[in-house]
């Protein structure tokens, strides 16, 4: 069998050092991979040029928050109850299967499983009992009586839960972007697409925090002008951001300005204008906790269009259902122009009452009524761990009153901008390889922008004579202490050298020959143009520094 | 009760967005922390100046590795069968703890057990049957044909799984130094000191491969001279590197180089000189992996000294233990000044008997007898998955030939510096709080070094006029955009403004005032000495990056 670009660029990738599978000694497992010398670079590179957006150009700010995650955070969230795939079991084979995978692209999952037409990929078989199978990998804190938790299938909900405290962190002003890049987990039936489908990846996620009344971005006016790739399952359309909102193509400007934030990093980092959309979700294929949302998508040879980037509107999905859990006041404020009197309704626990009824649960009960905005007097329930419960009428009273107030309560909406960096990276490779022939042999070039390549500069003295040799060493040293990150090498022929260094998409080569001796210069070679230009020693690190740094 | 340091900093930490409990809104779980938007910058900044040590300064290589970790390699490694504390459990109570932590210092862990000499920290009941707990969070990955992993308790191990392959890509040359940053994890038993004792935690980990009969350093040369902070269990000890390695206090040159690096990076990150020391570990208190170890502590007003570095001999432990387990070729040559012919000793498995008596195993022994060293003719046993079989005679066969060799195989060793960043983020922490009173309030200052302050510049304009507004503005966006992170704040007086921004370590304000509309400058106004300079606004960049670049 030919090799596809895919199986190319993952040679590639193990024989220099970007990507090995993992625990391959111990036989490896499907869904895991290692990131090696070179892909550890260029993933942090990816990361850091995507803070420089969200981090600095969009003024967000970061959190940090723990990949162990509390049964009760996602059972709140509804992950615990739909976060699940429709899997079924091959008796024969012993092997388990995503029914989507294994149903043709026509049959809906719902009308496969009625009508028994699931077959099993590897003997034939037919399928039966299909069931949901949840995703997360679970876990227990703690030795005898432990706590129930999953490893985070997003890191959207360490997020949502500090809302209350990072919204006054941010001057209880909105928008509030806020930002979390790091591990996802999923723990996929059966991944078959290398690294594609990783049961462990990496996220970048920015949740940010809109008055749902006010969906306009205040940097909008910026970039109204500039034009978004978009295809909304029928037709490929490029059309202004201003134009987009106006039509109603794109539904808010809040969402339109994420898109283009989107998709000007993808393309800085790389990623080849031709092979890249934005797709509009259909109603059906809308994940549990999004009322509208379009994905990057990258062309891969291998793979097709690939989903790399969601945005999507949460709407007040998270925040509502953690005030509901909770009982936390995670409410912004909309402030009045001047202060009003008003009628109230308030609810006025009665402990004496809830306490022998609800032990444990009491001061939880007690305090999601205080916080709860009565809407039907007749009937109060309240959502603990899962479980709704209606409070009997003595456990409170419903006092209706008047308060003076600055403004009113409402819970924020979210856009979503959340990228899989794995992926991410996976395209990147493939848009920029390069390959051919120079003198008779394989040549291979990974065209990558400077800013994200993983090694700057390579650093060669011409021939392996001792006064170059030193004089490279140095130069290597102080483009180090400088912070570039460097590649010394002085095996092998020149030209050999340069096109390993092409190889793994270095964009300079710096050559110490006999002139520098003399002249206490160096010859700067360009990967793309291989075009060299002389420069004096002390020059080298402003003139790289000019192209690297963000 | 009057608070200490550790409550204050955490007050403070909670109140201005450093650190939060995790899951508060659930009520929380001992052993989980997040990172709020300064917690998550300091952070961050103390992790890329610890790589700017050890992959700029030291030319590591960095890799990659998921965080679920399958049980073969952790069953290689040790870690299923010695990662456990001593554990009992009260009946009354029903809680878990750790016997380490409820004994007096006195006592040994064996003693106290056989005496019983255990009691119930909270009821005082006798307590009995202490028992081995394993420390590691388990977990299962996949659906029905399920596969047993941990998370890892430390990143060294998918470092030694991949071995060979960044052996290959060091070119085959030692020492060849190997870094990871990221997640691991501690299933505590009663974790109760707070942010010192984390069950998910930051480490940064190198591990520097060496040829054990030669632990010299190509670095040491250019800082033989310099002193280390030591103390031996018994008295603190000023020694420069070369006498303390001459006198074998410290071992040797690898160990006492990668001890003063540690050194220099705490303090640059800011450790105070007075609460820092090495301390060597004694036999007894050596991990199940290490021959030598040295913690790095640091002193806090709270818990006393705290290890907040290991950096270990871990000799040639791990890679032999994967060599026996996975039977792959991870081994080092040494080349012969010229090629010799030798007389060796080969296994020549015999897979017609293997077969049959091994079925799916037999592959894997085959791969490990050839690899092998033949040092008892007598009985071959090999190791699988923690099993030892010890093969049949008619199994194999051991010839003896003559071969040329170009050098000797061997198994290299191991030094390891291991980062604890969450500890040495709260020292940093505690080391540069100062506090006071200022014209009768209270004052407080986070003296951090401003390579790693969370925010570098505050952006205030000296009244709410709109004309300074419009500036301040343009500057605080220029700065973000040229990479720099700022605070933008134009609420209340100037002086509550400064005092806000040295309560989170900020290291300069910029102030644009009335002034600045007629001459283009502004006063940038350092936290330490409160000293104002005027400079033109087409300056402050560079002269603010000049200070926070590493």
């Amino acid at each position: 069998m030919s090799q596809d670009i895919y199986d190319k660029i993952m040679m590639l990738a193990k024989r220099r050092g970007f990507i090995y599978p993992s625990f391959e000694i111990y036989g490896g497992v499907a869904g895991f991979y290692d990131y090696g010398p070179l892909g550890s670079q260029l993933k942090l590179n990816i990361e850091n040029l995507w803070r420089k957006f969200y981090l600095l150009k969009d003024n967000c700010i970061e959190i940090i928050t723990p990949t162990i995650t509390l049964l009760e955070v996602l059972k709140a969230s509804g992950h615990v109850d739909e976060f699940t795939d429709f899997t079924v079991d091959c008796k024969k084979c012993k092997q388990s299967y995503k029914v989507e995978e294994i149903i043709d692209e026509k049959t809906s999952i719902e009308e496969a499983i009625k009508k028994g037409k699931v077959k099993c990929p590897t003997c034939g078989a037919n399928l039966k009992d299909a069931y949901q199978v949840n995703l997360m990998f679970s876990t227990k804190i703690g030795v005898g009586n432990t706590r129930d938790a999953f490893l985070r299938p997003e890191t959207a909900q360490g997020i949502f839960t500090n809302f209350h405290l990072l919204y006054r962190y941010g001057r209880e002003k909105l928008p509030l972007g806020v930002i979390q890049v790091g591990r996802g987990y999923r723990n996929e039936v059966s991944p078959r697409q290398g690294i594609i489908r990783l049961r462990e990846f990496s996220m970048a996620e920015a949740e940010v925090f809109f008055d749902p009344k006010d969906k306009t971005h205040p940097n909008f006016k910026d970039v109204k002008d500039k034009v978004l790739y978009l295809f909304d399952n029928k037709k490929e359309m490029k059309l202004p951001l201003e134009k987009a909102v106006n039509t109603k193509v794109v539904n808010n400007q809040a969402l339109a300005y994420y898109m283009y934030l989107t998709q000007e990093f993808l393309m800085t980092a790389g990623v080849d204008p031709k092979k890249f959309r934005f797709r509009k979700h259909g109603d059906d294929d809308l994940a549990h906790y999004a009322t509208e949302c379009w994905d990057a998508e990258l062309f891969s040879e291998r793979f097709g269009w690939i989903e790399c980037v969601g945005i999507a509107d949460r709407s007040a999905y998270d925040l509502n259902a953690h005030i509901q859990s909770s009982g936390t006041d995670m409410y912004a404020l909309r402030k009045f122009d001047k202060p009003k009197t008003v009628e109230i309704k308030k609810i006025v626990p009665n402990m004496g009452a809830l306490g022998p009824l609800f032990k444990g649960k009491a001061g939880k009960i007690k305090a999601i009524l205080e916080n709860m905005e009565v809407k039907n007097t007749k009937k109060i329930s309240v959502n603990i761990d899962g479980e709704t419960i209606e409070i009997p009428k003595n456990c409170y009273e419903i006092i209706q009153k008047k308060e003076k107030v600055t403004g009113e309560k409402f819970v924020p909406h979210v856009i979503e901008p959340s990228y899989g960096i794995d992926r991410i990276l996976y395209c990147i490779l493939e848009h920029n390889y390069h390959e051919g022939k120079k003198k008779g042999e394989e040549y291979r070039i990974l065209k990558f922008n400077p800013l994200i390549a993983p090694i700057k500069v390579g650093v060669l003295p011409l021939i392996s004579d001792e006064k170059l040799i030193k004089i490279a060493n140095q130069i290597d040293r102080d483009l180090r202490e400088a912070g570039i990150k460097t590649y010394y090498d002085d095996g092998g022929s020149i030209g050999r050298r340069y096109a390993r260094m092409d190889e793994v998409g270095t964009p300079f080569c710096i050559t110490v020959d006999h002139d520098t001796l003399k002249d206490k210069s160096v010859t700067i070679r360009d990967r793309d143009t291989t075009k060299q230009i002389r420069k004096k020693i002390e020059d080298v690190i402003s003139y790289i520094k000019d192209k690297i740094v963000f």
